[in-house]
């Protein structure tokens, strides 16, 4: 017996429900869903990613060929793919044990700090091509957005290994780039065109414990978009008028305003979310309730008017960005892997500002759907771009010239045991169904939670409890938005679901063995978009659980465009073993429009006739992986 | 009682059907439907087109400050613009002397004469600024496509006038270009990159009578697309790499192959409508089947795979031109009313070809929407483009800097007459239907048709025939294609219909004073594209006998994207006399889907509500006149 969601008792709480990060080497997936995943992530996309960045020259040139030129081939910011790998490998590192790679590790985060100078600064475009433009050019061209990544993957190497060369380096050139910026006498009131650093540097601060790094993302976050502008003064100190910014409008690094009063998410979507990340960081970390609304009202604004069903966002080549609210264009979707990361990361700080589970359903949202099609199932060939429909000339590549998405999946993925569970004094929180094994600290106990799920297949999740000596805790479980039936019960008893802000909550004294049944019912459902979205009308979106669906033209006869879907067409659902790697398909009846009665005419008085056609749906994280063709999320309807 | 016209018998002809142009000096259009519009092309575009030339410098530029650069600022073909002023106000002057306007076209010829050289090369750009590279890039650089406007300016204005003068140094030029082009020894085997001199040499062939200008015509339309391929050798010349050609394939002139090898429409719709004007005037001139086929087979590809429903062509700005079979998008389309023109020019031709009532339907479906869409009732603002969806970005223009438009929309518009009736010995075609008096030589008689009709508000015409002495002549007078039930009679008398390839045919002693009566049942029609056409999926155009329909913002309380006409829904027509100078609107219930029960969702499992909300539609031709805002023609369908 299962019970309608919304009938159940519902505490919403007046106040923030914190709750804390989880390291994700609490986590380990062997098996389910995200065991072969990531072992892909490790021993495909890992070594894959090292090799392209040897062949690409991304080592080579730093040494040889870098020319200061104003092509800028290789890009000024391929450092920070190298980063992105460093901190990737830190994070299988420290899960999986592997001295080959912790050798190369080692031999690259040698590389890289050999290119520190003297007074801490470490950049390898600038100190190679242009050692006199040093922070020349924060609005464009990526100096501190590499600093950022150089951080993270310090961090990250630093936990993983204890090792310090890297992060003591990243420490000096932190420092160092505190007394460059700020607002003191003398000092630069910079910031970078292209956030990241901020949210490093709040990891740096709790890896070392200095406030000060706190306080230079502060200053990065509240100097931004002042007047007057500091990439106005910096343009016009490079000879340049402000007004020719190639990219038109601040907007685009979200520089338009100071970050308090921006009322809508803007310009390029990766910067967005890297922002946002960090502000929503900066808020917990200050407690400022301004920060804090300023993160709900721009979450709002882009969950309600900007994000497509997929969970990517940025609908625009032309700024890699946004454009107007309810502009999402399906074939023209720019939806770029990246952004649809930096959502994750937003959506997860947002949980740990306060536990709501609308954030931990937009995580799940992009994390199964914009962010998992970002990559195949073996690692190695990615989207860069994630567009919601394709006439089949879009296929997978195994690299880019600007190649920021294979890195950045290694690394979400390599971490990703950190956004199940969060934690408090008295209480975990669940915020995602895996196959998995984590063991958390809660005050001075060790609580060791087995998932036994087949989750996103299946909505049933079994949590097994292991503790040394009996605990007490809440034990708080995300019902999924998507949800509208959920059940829970502790050894075959039927618990009533007692839910503040989406998480049923069950508080008592746990043992060992101890197994808390979530049934999350997960009948296919058909989605429709707002009216204003101009790209969807008449047409409808399937999901199942946490996964949205897609045709593909291998599995039709006839163009996906000539599909309709009837309203009321029942919908069947069973698992393919041997499609996909097992994924569960959604199978109905459509009207399939024929052109075979049109000879010669292109224009008639007559509607086309149609014949019925089965249509067969695939979760759209897998679509690109089998025959080129077609693809599309949102299928016509017939009323 | 009407007659189903599928019913009737209907004679195909097995050879062509000939017959023979008519001058439109024949027709004058005093009121009706054409009359105010070709009033306002004299009086309102004319010295409108003069005055914008003269204020963009391309009379003075030529005198002054052309420079030759790479930017070719003003276009290396603005001299187009002028001739073909000059070809539209000579029409104007057969019909309308204007003494004023006489003499500034006297002026306006005297300005481009002065500027012939003494071996008759005559071109405005090369003359002045870049002397010696004179015929160095045909595939480019628009000489030979001058040199035909310049030719058909000369023939019209000798026609309107008499006048000798810009008809001689044409002749002198195109004597002189029969000495540079050719197969001879010493000679260059080149022909135009953007095709129009072919069919102005043959309009120079009917003026002169001289033969070797048809032969010239001949030789280029021969020539084309033979290897090695003119344009290569050229590139080479120039120094250049022939695969470096920006447009990237020689489809973009239709040189990719000898035009007899042809077998779709390809590249850039003005040069593949010139070019295939040409051809079938030259298949009519020699008498050459293959030609006659070639033209055939790709007007049927074009009108089957590649037409707008709005007669309209060429989809991509990218190419101006062709992509690919059925890709008709709406919001993006190109669809220059350059094209539609060239449409208009080769469906006349093919009809010259072979009397096939297709050609004149395609004729009058270019007309009356996609042309007459090009420019606004007062004839001085204009569109280069004719989208079929607007966003409410999209206005008319009072010029363009590139202003290939208004001036060939002056001179179509004031030559229509010629496009009534084509004759041969025995015979008098109705191609097309307006309030009109016509006199026509048939023999050695004059027989004059007034044309007594609210046509295309009205599907009844009365054709009344004023003779000095009864003729016995055929009268065959065209049932369009969208025509379903259509009735016809003489002196209140029904006859039957006799078709004859899409004509109703009556051979009788017409007598002064006989009138015929055509009545074309005219009812609203919902129209279908061919399931293959992306953009057209779901949705229903409306079309009332010519007139393709669309939707206006300014009638309509949702965006015109929320709007879905049930297919059963009852439509509406009635005169609205106020309205756009007088239309007939089409009215409707739609279902509006709303938006007031959304909040903050931007995704739900309700699909949206819908109310009623009364529908209107208006002429295609007339939108954009009206408060700005949105257009679309296809409207989302409700089955």
């Amino acid at each position: 017996m299962t019970s309608p969601v919304s009938s159940q008792a519902q505490e919403n709480a007046p106040a923030p429900w914190r709750s804390s990060a989880v390291a994700h080497t609490a986590t380990t997936f062997q098996d389910g869903f995200w065991g072969p995943r990531l072992q892909a992530m490790r021993e495909g996309a890992l070594p894959a990613i090292y090799e392209q960045m040897r062949a690409d020259g991304h080592f080579d040139n730093f040494h040889k060929q870098w020319d200061g030129g104003v092509q800028r081939t290789p890009y000024v910011f391929w450092e920070s793919d190298i980063s992105k790998w460093i901190e990737a490998a830190s994070y299988s590192l420290a899960t999986h044990p592997d001295a080959a790679l912790a050798s190369l590790v080692d031999e690259v985060i040698a590389f890289l700090v050999a290119q520190q100078q003297p007074d801490g600064y470490l950049n390898l475009w600038y100190t190679r091509a242009e050692p006199e433009m040093r922070w020349s050019n924060l609005r464009d061209n990526h100096e501190l957005y590499c600093a950022g990544h150089l951080i993270e993957a310090a961090v990250a190497h630093f936990q993983a290994t204890g090792k310090r060369e890297l992060l003591d380096a990243a420490c000096r050139y932190a420092d160092y780039i505190a007394t460059v910026f700020g607002v003191e006498e003398g000092q630069r009131r910079g910031y970078p065109g292209h956030e990241e650093i901020e949210l490093a540097l709040v990891k740096l601060y709790h890896a070392t414990g200095q406030a000060r790094y706190l306080r230079l993302c502060q200053y990065f976050i509240e100097e931004r978009g002042r007047r007057p502008h500091y990439f106005d003064s910096e343009a016009v100190a490079r000879g340049e008028a402000p007004a020719d910014f190639w990219a038109t409008t601040y907007e685009y690094n979200q520089s338009h305003l100071p970050v308090r009063e921006q009322q809508e998410v803007v310009g390029h979507a990766v910067r967005a979310m890297y922002l946002l990340s960090a502000v929503a960081d900066l808020a917990r970390e200050l407690d400022d309730p301004s920060l804090q609304q300023t993160c709900e009202r721009l979450w709002l604004h882009l969950t309600s008017k900007r994000l497509y069903i997929t969970g990517a966002l940025g609908s625009s080549a032309d700024n890699e960005g946004f454009t107007n609210d309810y502009e999402l264009p399906n074939l023209a979707a720019y939806a770029e892997t990246c952004a649809a990361i930096g959502l994750v990361m937003w959506s997860y700080r947002m949980l740990l500002l306060d536990t709501q589970s609308r954030y931990a359903d937009v995580l799940e949202q992009a994390l199964y759907n914009g962010v998992l099609s970002g990559v195949a199932s073996d690692g190695t060939s990615y989207f860069y771009v994630n567009p919601l429909e394709s006439q089949g000339a879009y296929h997978r590549q195994p690299w880019y010239k600007c190649a920021c998405c294979p890195p950045n999946l290694a690394r979400l993925f390599l971490s990703l045991g950190q956004y199940l569970y969060t934690v408090n004094e008295r209480e975990i929180m669940v915020h995602l169904y895996a196959q998995s094994t984590s063991t958390i600290e809660l005050g001075t106990h060790k609580v060791t939670l087995h998932q036994h799920t087949n989750y996103p297949w299946d909505g049933t999740v079994e949590i097994e409890i292991e503790v040394t000596e009996p605990v007490e805790f809440g034990l708080n479980t995300r019902i999924p938005g998507w949800c509208k039936e959920a059940q829970m019960s502790i050894a075959g008893e039927e618990i009533p679901l007692k839910l503040r802000n989406g998480y049923a909550c069950v508080r008592r004294v746990w043992n060992s063995g101890d197994r808390l049944v979530v049934y999350l019912a997960m009948p296919v459902e058909r989605v429709y978009a707002h009216p204003a979205v101009r790209a969807t009308t008449g047409s409808v979106a399937l999901r199942r659980g946490p996964l949205v669906y897609c045709l593909e033209a291998t599995d039709h006869t006839t163009p996906l465009h000539q599909l309709r879907l009837p309203r009321q067409a029942p919908l069947e659902e069973h698992f393919a073993e041997e499609t996909l790697g097992g994924v569960t398909l959604i199978k109905g009846l459509a009207s399939a429009l024929e052109s075979g009665d049109w000879s010669n005419t292109l224009y008639r008085t007559t509607p086309p006739i149609a014949s019925e056609q089965v249509l067969t749906a695939i979760p759209y994280y897998a679509w690109g992986q089998r025959a080129a063709g077609e693809m599309r999320v949102w299928i016509n309807e017939e009323l």
